[in-house]
């Protein structure tokens, strides 16, 4: 191809400083060195921890280095392999991944787990196995976020941080497989493993919390009670497989109160798809003594949780998640044939298709609680 | 029998009001109502517990109505069963259990727990199913500790709460089953399902603590770590089956922290058999990240402990139990036999054997870090 070897130049969406829009720039990005590949991006989803790491850190998440490229929800195409890479080569349809799965170490050799800490300390910090990044602009590197950045036509990714996927994948829609639909998913079917019949309970209805509700339903629960402050989501909670839908403002009492009456003692299952450790609680309360399990999904790297010990003396089970329980280059490929075949929704979540330009705008309609998940198409 | 439907007087230790020795009293024991079954109790554990609702009550746990008589960790002989019963007859060797298994509620028809609430409110409160307590003495009702009291020459407790076991059981030594020894094996066994070849760390070598790393020995671990700040139990502790004993006090850093480098990582399972809810948190940080699992086995009805989300989004799981999963009707009688059998160690947990009016002493031994399990013998 007529790129390969050579520093590329092309738009990306760069967070220059904490708290402030992301602008739009013209960024060089540098061939893939031996194990990575480098992606033209095709389409990306905006998540909330997008946001948060611009606009609200250290109120739940660590701060990272700036200037910054976010974006870890993607889809695109191979454009170029560094020495090394066996697993994909140009023109392949791809995910880029923000958890990786080398395939050798004591994690990925375990059935038990699907994290993989390769190069975790680097990409955690922006970098690459190298110590770089492989983005500048204006004379400064950039950091690639969690390793990713796909706020950028083109990015650059270690080949064991993808996933070959079908070549007539739409990756305006299996994007969102890259992070929130496959969390949220995989919390049910994966990590709490819930069972035919069972009540459930999904906390904070966005993209992760109504993909929690696809995998209960999938899973065959029963009664699947949504929460939500947002009076808005009822109605599209229903497409997913909500069955009943509480908004905690409606109520004097606690959520947990709420939840443990309607269900005669506490839920089966609960999710917690926000990330607030107040609201933890209340999730893990929620659940019935003697077995309920509450999958802590949403992300939170600096608070501390609370609990009762008695609550979880009497059969409680806390568990999380990380990337919903999927060994991510494996289990991709498998989530977007599920899409394909109609086996899991995900035009569901896409309430509005942005371009690049208007990512910003994307911020807003997310924090204004107007969107599921906004697709930005290069 | 000649005291079937009789008025029994006996001896028993009763605890006037919290914080002062228990007293050795003559006291009124009545016929068992229906479905009630009396006891006359042949030897009793001295349980932590006991001691906690004593001397330490508002500190994890939540005072009892006084007068009281404590233990819960008997043997005895049915002396005469009230109307209705037919699980036992007089004669028969049984455990009395605090933990009911009524057969049916759906917590007793489920595979999941060990948990059944029958009566549950009541007996917290010191009273069986009519409200009132079968002991009096000076002509004032006493109450019965979580329903059972087992410091009294006789008792009575409800017939789901008796366990019929095997009649050449030895009741100073299957007594330790109807608490702290069951608790701890089954913690291992049935809620941690501890794996053949795995790593794991006991905090607190009481005779809970040593009954967990009785059970991880005896699922097969590889490396069995006991943890406490009583250097005297490093000896006893290998009789259990640990095979390095860790004193926190002989190190500067965090506990966690040393077992973290210890194994590489952190434990595959750990336990928290203290009831000490900042513990917990170190129990839990112990754990590895990806499959990692903290049971909480000490008792703490009243405090909160703290986690950090991003712990248990990265796969460690947090369980507790009550009664080591043991359904409790059910499983004692295995439980008894394992021990005659040559398969659980029993023996090596008794470290005093006393008489009724030696009792305090019996607490005293147990402050003061020297005994294992004080046997009262009636």
């Amino acid at each position: 191809m007529g790129t390969e070897n050579k520093v590329i130049r092309c738009k990306a969406a760069v967070a220059w400083e904490p708290g402030k829009p992301v602008s739009i720039e013209e960024v060089e990005v540098a061939p893939p060195k031996e194990h990575e590949v480098r992606i033209k991006i095709a389409a990306t989803g905006v998540c909330h921890t997008d946001w948060t790491y611009l606009y609200d850190c250290e109120k739940g998440v660590y701060s990272r280095p700036f200037p910054l490229i976010l974006g870890h929800e993607g889809g695109g195409v191979v454009e170029s392999v560094g020495p090394g890479v066996t697993a994909v080569q140009p023109g392949d349809r791809v995910i880029p991944l923000f958890l990786p799965q080398c395939g050798e170490c004591e994690f990925c050799l375990s059935s038990k787990t699907n994290l993989c800490f390769k190069n975790w300390g680097k990409t955690q910090q922006g970098v690459l196995a190298d110590g770089t990044s492989r983005i500048t602009c204006r004379g400064q590197q950039v950091y690639q976020f969690i390793g990713v950045s796909t706020f950028s036509e083109y990015t650059v990714v270690p080949e064991y941080n993808v996933a070959k996927i079908h070549q007539d994948a739409p990756l305006d829609r299996v994007c969102l497989l890259g992070c929130g639909v496959a969390t949220g998913y995989g919390a049910a079917i994966n990590v709490a493993k819930v069972e035919r019949g069972s009540v459930c309970a999904v906390f904070g209805l966005g993209a992760v919390g109504l993909a929690a509700v696809m995998g209960c339903k999938a899973a065959g629960a029963s009664r699947i009670i949504g929460v939500d402050i947002n009076a808005e989501k009822r109605e599209i909670a229903k497409k997913f497989g909500v069955s009943e839908f509480v908004n905690p403002n409606d109520h004097s009492k606690p959520i947990q109160e709420v939840l443990v009456e309607m269900t005669s003692g506490g839920v089966d299952y609960s999710f917690e798809c926000v990330g607030n450790v107040a609201l933890m609680r209340a999730v893990f309360e929620s659940c019935r003594a003697g077995w309920g399990t509450c999958v802590i999904v949403g992300w939170n790297e600096t608070g501390s949780l609370s609990l009762a010990p008695i609550d979880v003396l009497m059969g409680r089970t806390l568990k999380g998640t990380y990337f919903g329980g999927w060994k991510s280059v494996c289990s991709l490929p498998k989530l977007v044939e599920d899409y394909m075949n109609g086996r899991i929704l995900l035009d569901e979540f896409v309430t509005h298709t942005l371009s690049l330009e208007e990512i910003n705008h994307a911020f807003e309609l997310m924090t204004h609680g107007k969107s599921i998940r906004s697709v930005i198409k290069m």
